[in-house]
């Protein structure tokens, strides 16, 4: 599978986009996996899911790290128990699970680490159909931060960011998945619970929504009375 | 002072830079102050002096976090005390304490800040004059935050990437700050020591060297030996 021996960092959430993000990747690089906790609801369940997927990879280069600034910041139904995660499904709005500003943490962690291992690529599972609830999955998002990571880091560091499923829809997320063999089994989305997805926040029905278009069942356990 | 009722997130390192770009800023905002740990030497020194600039300016905003990522990281030697701090005096390539993509990290937790606390600004104290050895320290960097930023954040939270220092000389950022009153007594910029500052390592030096070029003795305490 590995074409050359060049690196990439993936930020690995747990979730589907990133497990495909991380396949793709794995056809063409030396696989080093990032997770980063920041005290939302699901933290331990996605956790779990970053060391399966790490595991099914063979991937030894793994930093787990924790923000627990965002915690302190607020401002998100993922992170503040008070404000309610929604169950009617995604608005053109922006939702309040939104994390102000959440992704260039993740980043930031990702080159950092990229700068020190010698990493050429940063690998981020954005998609930007997520975009009319989240400025930070868009495109244009990911040119201006390329620019940063240009003019941030040592002279020829070199390192390049990849978004391989910003333009995919979810049904083509979960088909590029099942493509390469990547272990969707593994991943976890809901932003509520941690032992059967909740099948109600608008994680699980975009989720949901993308493999029945797919023509397949999700393989994780849902509540009962999901329609799978 | 204040000018106006908008905010601005100042990051608040508890050395010189800061504590001038920070009187600087006082003059047009209501200031919220973050400081960042992340492991660095002098990381409890510069938390006490971050404190006390704040009390200085009776700021009731203050977010102080702790990056522990860097840590796992490495790759300096303001991380690891397995690396020297170099007492040889700045020179032209990278040095050691390059801690790779540092600043990215600092501005992130201010945008996010910033963001839910409703601050137009977030204010850093970068001085261009440190660019040879820091890449994150030249407007050109900034100026690709700023577009981050603007990509990056809800539409319309206009929060911009201020630099007020960054054109300045060391020697300008004393003289500014003693004539806006600014608490250069409460900074600390030493690499290596909390107690007195060891005079040699390369934050020491330029310090140093900026207060003898205005005409001025530096009020910190110095270990014995070291000319002020």
């Amino acid at each position: 599978m590995r074409k050359n021996g060049s690196k990439a960092v993936v930020l690995l959430s747990g979730g589907m986009d990133s497990c495909v993000a991380a396949a793709i990747a794995a056809e063409r690089y030396q696989l080093a996996m990032v997770h980063v906790g920041y005290g939302q609801r699901t933290e331990g369940r996605e956790r779990r899911a970053f060391d399966d997927v790490c595991d099914f990879y063979g991937v030894n280069l793994r930093l787990a790290t924790r923000l627990d600034h965002f915690r302190q910041i607020g401002g998100s139904a993922l992170l503040d128990r008070s404000i309610p995660v929604p169950e009617t499904g995604p608005g053109p709005e922006i939702p309040v699970t939104y994390v102000p500003f959440r992704n260039a943490h993740f980043l930031a962690v990702a080159v950092s680490w990229a700068e020190v291992i010698g990493a050429t690529a940063v690998v981020i599972g954005a998609v930007a159909e997520d975009s009319s609830g989240y400025p930070d999955c868009r495109p244009e998002y990911y040119r201006a931060f390329a620019e940063v990571v240009r003019q941030g880091t040592r002279p020829g560091s070199g390192i390049e960011i990849h978004t391989p499923v910003i333009g995919m829809s979810k049904e083509e997320i979960v088909r590029k998945g099942m493509e390469l063999g990547a272990p969707l089994a593994k991943t976890w989305s809901c932003y509520q619970y941690e032992d059967e997805a909740c099948g109600v926040c608008d994680s699980c029905v975009l989720r949901l929504r993308a493999f029945a278009r797919a023509g397949l069942v999700d393989p994780i356990p849902y509540r009962a009375g999901v329609a799978l």
